[in-house]
């Protein structure tokens, strides 16, 4: 049984955040080796003073990060990582109630590339007057150089702040040299394909259903598309195949499923079965509204994952800014083609972030959202089950939509235009590869204030029976 | 000979600009057709009882942005526009005196990407409270739609602006929907190629001596290079090959020459001999020191041309702002392959730049920077024809850079070196596939303040005889 050294501040609240941050940086740091049993969850309480529940969390959120592993009749331990062989042989690879979401391509109505999406966030709560702030602090500090050609790979002092972020809120193992600032997850995975597919042609496995938006970009940088479906549990990791793997474990598009633990598993061990790379879209990580987000898969396996986000829910998409963090080699790869393609992003906005997040207004702002937009996925989903039993809620977990499947028979065109002539932005799901199952609409709920949904609702099923 | 319809108003000023801008209005609109005889400046300044130089400034305006052409014996006519037979037969196709300049690959010391360079402006002279003051009018104005998804050919509040800006200064002939706002002239030249060489391997001409930072972009978006000589007239036109060409007309780099009447003209003509297309660089077109600007290349042949600008040198390269102006089929693939690759400009200064042009902003802070930078250039040059007069100044009619030629057996390394130590911002030129002509750099005098000139290469000149 391992020592752990867990030192805990009573002080500053979120005991299990504490106890599930300093394991995680045992196993990180090696204190704590792979396949290393951890006490049971009674006895670290009493050893901790805490109550077992607090403990529970803390390992739950660490099985559900991938750093730990759980089984029947042998407890928990510090997951064999890179360990294919050890990986293989756990109960956990086996997915539980794996039943098959159906197959399909996201496709919008109207211009796939601009407008209002379902998954936009609110811009009446832009923060206007922080951000001027911000870049008002930029303008009266920068010195002048830094308004001249600036590093392609990013103003140093954002990606230090990044990293910073990056390490405590998603759990994610990054420097500031691994960091590649971008326009946006888009031009993020851009990059990352025209560096990945220059010595060979990438055969690329994507999400089915995945963002229809996406799909033209994935081809244009030359990728060839291999679907593998998506169920309750995430991507189907038994269905893989290709050289790479474009994921959103955070919330997946269209469907909102957060990846499972044993998927997590299962995914880390096809990336290290081959010489393989996940490219993981942390997709409205920063929206998960029932426990804290879980880590992402970058954390677990730096040197095979290349995690993509950027600011586009959490401020605004109109800032086209996001950042990628990669391998010290292949950031650099990406960094020298940005310095050729386009030299990089404009530096006074990537200042004011810097500033943002260093003086806390970033974290402030998303506090303050998440608690308004858990408020409006409660009310949608109250709304729905009172007027609309027939439909299935799904994926509201986290992010800002709901995964909305219809009752057979129902259109799911019609029903996102009858919704779109109401005010609630709503997108139908269509097939991509796979065998149809039920309709679906993708609902987004960011931007229905809490008071209106069951309006809003009511309206909509009274025109619907028209 | 044809009745010119000429209004001008008295009491605006500027009366050449405004009689070239008329002809060139009424050229542009067919009502002077190909080939139609002006009346003698002589008797054109008797009807509009203006002075006769008046007349012959804005004649020879239009002979050097390609809408006239004036011959011995037969006076000056409309140029016989897209008529290859016409052109060729013309006198003016003969250059004259076209001594070749040495053909060089530009390689300056240090990473080819980012930092400060001899041609960056001075950013001591930012204007950033009047650009803070745009951020805030625009964040204190625009809808929260606005800093949605925006679209990715850009904002049209700027499309707008701007080519009202490029119609007026730079007699180019677009409308907003020919504009995609992109990131600067590398992004808009990486799209621009991308979206030429989908279709075939695209064979470039390529000015030689060229910038050395944009070799590798063009060598990673597929072009195969052809180099074609610059010589004192610009590109040698006479050796040109290739489906297209990438030029700097209005000043060329490293060189600095303003491509001349007559090889604008012979460009004309190629690029209408078969189905190519100009990629036009208006490389610090800005900067005109002895004359009202040349219009561009874009202005004459708007189905040909694709115009690229930026603000890098009026305002920032900090600021990553810059457009593509192209015939609108093209310009709708430009837009689509944004749409797909990075989604867009960041919005917010997109909007700031809008106001900025829209309230005159712009043209002040040019204003004021063209005085400035012309007092600079000339205590430079000043300053080396009286401690220096071994070398040869070039290429200082406009742009933030001199071309010095040095004499035999000095090191174009050496002097670059020393003039960095103090202070003043130089470049080694190097060969890129011809013979070797006189050793050369190139030297910034944006950042060197006209009362330091002198006693700056007083300082060179010491340390060199060292």
């Amino acid at each position: 049984m391992a020592d752990l050294h867990i030192q805990i501040n009573r002080d500053k609240g979120g005991i299990a955040g504490q106890i599930a941050s300093e394991l995680r940086d045992s196993i990180r740091g090696g204190r704590l080796t792979p396949g290393t049993r951890l006490p049971a969850t009674r006895d670290l309480a009493t050893d901790l003073q805490v109550s077992r529940g607090v403990v529970v969390e803390a390992y739950e959120q660490l099985v559900a990060e991938g750093f730990l592993v759980s089984r029947v009749g042998v407890g928990t331990q510090v997951t064999p990582k890179n360990s294919v062989g050890t990986l293989r042989g756990s109960p956990r690879a086996a997915p539980l109630r794996a039943k098959p979401v159906r197959s399909t391509l996201w496709a919008g109505a109207g211009s796939p590339y601009y407008g209002h999406r379902p998954t936009s966030p609110d811009l009446g709560h832009f923060p206007r007057e922080r951000w001027l702030a911000a870049v008002r602090h930029v303008l009266a500090t920068v010195p002048s150089d830094a308004l001249d050609y600036g590093d392609p790979g990013g103003v140093p002092e954002l990606r230090e702040e990044l990293a910073g972020y990056l390490r405590r809120v998603r759990a994610a193992d990054v420097r500031p040299e691994n960091l590649v600032i971008v326009g946006g997850v888009a031009q993020g995975l851009s990059l990352v394909l025209h560096v990945l597919s220059q010595h060979r042609a990438l055969r690329l496995a994507v999400e089915d259903p995945t963002s229809h938006r996406q799909v033209p970009l994935l081809r244009r940088a030359g990728a060839h598309l291999v679907p593998v479906p998506v169920d309750e549990e995430g991507l189907d990791t038994r269905r893989l195949s290709g050289d790479a793997v474009l994921v959103t474990p955070a919330h997946q598009f269209p469907t909102g499923v957060v990846l499972s633990p044993s998927r997590r598993a299962a995914l880390m061990e096809w990336v290290f079965a081959g010489n393989r790379v996940i490219l993981e879209d942390d997709y409205d990580a920063e929206f998960r509204f029932d426990r804290d987000p879980v880590g992402c898969l970058q954390g677990l396996a730096p040197d095979r994952v290349i995690l993509s986000g950027s600011v586009s829910k959490a401020l605004a998409p109109g800032l086209r800014m996001g950042w990628v963090a990669a391998p010290p080699e292949l950031a650099e790869a990406i960094r020298r083609a940005r310095g050729e393609l386009d030299l990089g992003s404009p530096v006074i906005e990537q200042y004011a972030l810097a500033h943002f997040l260093r003086t806390g207004g970033y974290d402030k702002h998303l506090r303050r959202m998440r608690r308004e937009y858990r408020r409006r996925r409660d009310a949608l989903v109250a709304a729905l089950s009172a007027e609309l039993p027939e439909v299935q809620v799904k994926g509201i977990e986290a992010g800002l939509h709901a995964y909305v499947e219809l009752p057979d028979g129902w259109n799911e065109h019609e029903v996102a235009r009858i919704a779109h002539t109401v005010g609630v932005s709503a997108e139908p799901v269509a097939p991509m590869r796979e065998a149809p199952g039920p309709p679906a609409v993708v609902v987004g709920f960011a931007r229905l204030p809490a008071h209106k949904a069951a309006e809003a609702v009511r309206e909509i099923k009274g025109r619907m029976s028209v």
